[in-house]
């Protein structure tokens, strides 16, 4: 799937991301980056809302996972199980959550539990970016159900 | 401010707050409950996206705090440092998000810290309800900047 198609996919299967303005625009073998611009998450601060940079941070942390399976040719779904955010910094500018897969011998446990269990839960940390730099990181939890 | 006016307020200052269609449909001396609908927070598995769910818990602490400074005749700003959120059981139905104020002392210490140094922290608590009972709960670290 391009950009484009996990974009799409977004945006039809989970409206809010339309509002959110969340777009894919990178992704590799290890991470996947969302961006979204400033106007539509403003807060009374004229900075980006936190529950937007929440969303957008878990919604990379989810679609990297997601996409990742579907590559491997693992029929799954994954949900989240918990979410923390820690905000550094206000946002003044349209910003991006980059998720990234843990280190390769936590991800291989992962896949080898869910492989066996049909059930396996992995821990991924996004880092929330302005132009001004780092801006906050989110760790989720996230649960992967094999069909 | 009666219920409507801080949900105008809401709407008007952080526009994703309409998109998410969080109501404030309770407040009293300890809590604040804002309400919203499946409908525009639904996920690729027709339950309540954890973005949304995360969101709305934000907000509910976020208020809850602001406008009980406001009450106290605090001028003040109040603005999220961290959020973590339990996802208890997928939510298929309309939610609400609660926040309660801590223990009193522990209220009392944060208005004399911000009273004392134009700055405190305090911890608030929101539990997520759908029709079918509790969904998961938050927990904001929130930073109140007297003016």
């Amino acid at each position: 799937m391009t950009l484009e198609d996990i974009t799409r996919y977004l945006h039809e299967q989970i409206p809010l991301t339309r509002h959110l303005g969340a777009v894919v625009e990178h992704r590799d073998a290890t991470s996947l980056r969302i961006a979204a611009p400033l106007a539509p998450n403003l807060n009374h601060r004229s900075t980006a809302f936190g529950g937007s940079l929440s969303a957008v941070a878990i919604l990379s942390g989810w679609a990297l996972v997601q996409f990742a399976l579907r590559d491997l040719g693992i029929d799954g779904r994954v949900v989240i199980q918990s979410s923390a955010v820690d905000y550094e910094a206000p946002v003044d500018g349209d910003f991006t959550a980059t998720a990234s897969l843990p280190p390769a011998a936590e991800w291989d446990r992962f896949l080898k539990t869910l492989s066996r269990h049909h059930r396996a839960r992995v821990r991924v940390r996004s880092t929330i970016r302005s132009a001004a730099g780092t801006r906050g990181s989110h760790e989720g939890t996230y649960v992967a159900l094999r069909a």
